[in-house]
């Protein structure tokens, strides 16, 4: 194979993703009691199944990421999101597994969601869309991987809200899960993570352009609120530490503060440009969704408030990871998920990373995450007989 | 003295409080260059000023606080802010000393400030008022104390923003302060710090009701901004075991979720109602100047970047108070502060009081803080000749 051929050889089948309805001859069961369907689910994949369908590695992505993981992003025209973890020779290695990723349910890169047209409407569904679980995000990642024919995933991995459905997998359908890697999350959202969720909603409800849900109709975008909620949750996803380093008290293109309300400051101007930025690429009732199918996530409950119940009959390996920086899904809440995997005897391990780069360290380059993430990947392939890696 | 006769030995000398006007003969200059004056503040006083003028406690009170430390507030109807410090018997006893509170300039309780009257134009002085900073407030501060006749402070004390005005009262006014206790502060507010900031201020820019910050010619309020932005900070201002102990994920007034966007939870419910009471007793744009006061702050930067030249040739004895579960202004920043000090061998005793309940303990119930704290001025009266108390 010629060296330096590596964007052919990443094989994404179809750049700008699939499409697949589901739904159609038996709606799917909600959380909240209502029956859904027919709706539209967008993913992507990369790499090629092999004829066993042993190969498949499902990546989960977080709150406003989609299913364009690596390569050229259709939409933004920027690099995929995991772009650091997913590609030839990558620890997620596209020559080697079959990815997909599944735009989440409730989201807004083709998935049935807020801003996408309800069939039986012909409008958009607004806030007629059905208030969802992370449960039923991965109810409908099933059907997917039904409909491809592949009955068991040989890995599940994502980091945060895809942490959660690498959880929520793992203990609902334990004869699918080979292996799973849930990276930065939670078997809950916490107190504090709610707290930062909801002012982010009512940051998007106070904007009068979102006009009650309904901007679509109204020509609007509740630009405003949906930045603000942006500010606020990057803030969360960066350690002290990490803004300390790359901002400080530096001020933006000038020696002396303004003494004024313009940027003034570094992070300032950094905060408003990740607020603006946002907009342009992610639809604010989505938001209200997504964070609120967090928020609602609480794995224990779901098996009568017992984590290790929820786990117990588990058949994955699991390997978790959390940042020593990242306050928003600490190490914490991710050693009580290895203490519930450890009461079932489950076969588990955890790392904690040593980095400074808080919530968003997943994303980032973390040589050290990229190694144990390997490591993982290619100790499971080899039990899946998927055998080991040329390099 | 009659036992149980506390209320009329408090001595609120005049339970509306105080205003003087300054600046009048000579305009104070501002750290942004310009000259500001004639302008009103307003104060609060608790017990008697002896005759030698030597029992003065000047407390600062923090963003959101105001001059009524002690006793009823005479526009919320509650307890003042601090009434687990400031009474009789109380670590800062007012049977003992004569306590001084000021409103801050840029306030909103009396002291100039966005929502007064600005005399040169008989017209609210809304974005007309000047930007200042923690030194201008403490600025303000000194002509009061001067104008009241009072040479040195027997005590600079406050928390959080008070602390930032006790750290300059110290540097800048060497002579006039016998003692400071700093609680709950840093000498320069972080990138993280100036981002939560940032955050609420946007949320009060984007509330069409702000109207360019002319909402008072339009009889609005904003307070969808405001109470966004309340709701922000006052996550910053608990811990996450705080939020777990208090709320967790327990439902308000339900056994299940709702399945919408309601508050369903009960820490939503409680930030809902901190942000809606806030906008009751807080000026939008006062808002605004009084974080972005905060964000300037960075009192090494005032002495060419060194804090241990801040505090050269000072003279007060210094208590430094942190709280081990404050993130706001963590116990590092506290301890940079006495690092400082140190270098300058000043007398300085440094205190973290283990807690959980984040920056906010310096205004609830911690009896070991409380311990600290009349220690502190009980040691520094003894030594200003000020005698022992009774008890």
């Amino acid at each position: 194979m010629p060296k330096g051929d590596h964007k052919s050889r990443q094989l994404v089948t179809n750049t700008s993703g699939f499409n697949i309805t589901l739904g159609d001859t038996q709606p799917m069961n909600l959380d909240n009691g209502a029956q859904f369907g027919p709706f539209d689910i967008a993913y992507q994949t990369y790499g090629i199944l092999n004829a066993e369908k042993s190969n498949v590695i499902l990546i989960c992505h977080a709150l406003t990421g989609d299913q364009y993981v690596a390569g050229e992003h259709p939409v933004t025209g920027r690099s995929g999101w995991w772009d650091e973890m997913v590609g030839v020779g990558k620890p997620i290695d596209t020559e080697r597994f079959f990815v997909i990723c599944i735009n989440a349910l409730g989201g807004c890169m083709g998935s049935a969601g807020p801003k996408e047209i309800d069939p039986k409407t012909n409008r958009p569904y607004g806030l007629e869309f059905p208030v969802i679980t992370i449960a039923d995000m991965v109810r409908a990642q099933k059907l997917v991987i039904e409909q491809l024919g592949i009955d068991q995933l040989f890995c599940v991995v994502g980091g945060s809200m895809g942490a959660m459905q690498v959880l929520e997998w793992a203990s609902r359908y334990k004869d699918n899960v080979f292996s799973a890697m849930p990276i930065a999350g939670a078997a809950r959202h916490t107190a504090q993570n709610i707290a930062f969720h909801e002012v982010g909603r009512q940051a998007i409800l106070a904007d009068p352009d979102w006009h009650g849900g309904n901007y679509m109709e109204h020509g609007a975008v509740p630009r405003r609120g949906l930045g603000v909620a942006r500010m606020t949750a990057h803030i969360t996803y960066l350690s002290e530490a990490a803004l300390h380093r790359k901002f400080g008290r530096n001020l933006q293109n000038r020696a002396q503060p303004s003494y004024g309300f313009d940027a003034d400051f570094q992070v300032e101007s950094y905060l408003r440009h990740q607020g603006s930025t946002f907009v342009e690429r992610f639809d604010a009732n989505s938001y209200l969704y997504i964070t609120r199918a967090m928020d609602y996530f609480d794995l224990a409950a779901e098996y009568g408030g017992s984590l290790a119940a929820a786990f117990d009959g588990v058949k994955a390996r699991f390997c978790i990871v959390s940042f020593s920086s990242d306050w928003l899904f600490p190490t914490a809440e991710n050693r009580a998920i290895v203490h519930a995997l450890n009461a079932v005897a489950a076969d588990v391990s955890f790392v904690e990373i040593e980095s400074d780069q808080g919530h968003d360290a997943f994303l980032l380059d973390e040589p050290e995450f990229r190694r144990v993430a390997k490591g993982f990947i290619d100790s499971c392939a080899e039990q899946r007989g998927l055998g080991r890696p040329d390099r």
